[in-house]
């Protein structure tokens, strides 16, 4: 019996979480933008929200010259609706400067908001997160 | 013509967050509560998930003594999909403390996913958001 709709779903998410994670783990810039919807909002703490494919490639590209990321989500629960999907997260991550010194740590939380294409693939539309460590160097 | 049942849905989802938005800027914990799910997660920055109707209420209970906050949503896009919805907003914040002393204001952005319950409410589900500026005092 083939399994139920939203279950192969729900694993269809869950694979484009991982591409995206071995991404931005790898500082692939093509990777990270094929899981990226081309109208998605990108929302990093402390800084302004980042809209559409350009703008966001612009902030990876600077970020990974900057900074080798290290991020590993320690839960997810994906909810699947139709065209839409969620994904809550919570994260462990360090960020390592290019040009040498510590890596910053950090542990918080995040929502994943994916929306499937006509073509079937699931696209990020919005991701935000936070700290969950009160004046933590952020990652 | 009736509307369309998307742009009704949307409306509520709209009304709910206004009933949030009045609630909090009043420090009325019984209306922030009458919107949360039962089984929500609040995401505050800073600080760890906070999960489930006793926990959210606690943290709100303690914010609401220490602090008087003013909200306001700058912006909102709403996407309803099925018994999920979830919203997009910017908001303009600040927090007095109750014991005097100046008002931290701050600038943000963040998700809001609502459920629709049996009864047809539209019910939060989880909440995330975090500041635009750089090592602001966060409200």
């Amino acid at each position: 019996m083939a399994a139920p709709l939203t279950d192969r779903e729900t694993a269809e998410v869950a694979r484009t979480t991982a591409a995206l994670l071995r991404a931005v783990n790898a500082s692939d810039l093509g990777g990270v933008m094929a899981v990226w919807s081309d109208a998605g909002v990108l929302m990093p703490p402390d800084h302004a929200s980042v809209h559409g494919r350009m703008e966001i490639e612009r902030y990876f590209d600077r970020l990974f010259r900057q900074r080798r990321l290290t991020f590993a989500f320690t839960s997810s629960e994906i909810h699947v609706a139709g065209d839409t999907a969620f994904e809550r997260v919570t994260y462990a991550a360090s960020a390592r400067p290019i040009e040498g010194g510590p890596a910053a740590r950090d542990i918080g939380k995040g929502l994943h908001v994916y929306r499937r294409e006509p073509t079937g693939a699931w696209r990020l539309v919005a991701d935000i997160w936070n700290s969950d460590e009160p004046g933590s160097r952020r990652a």
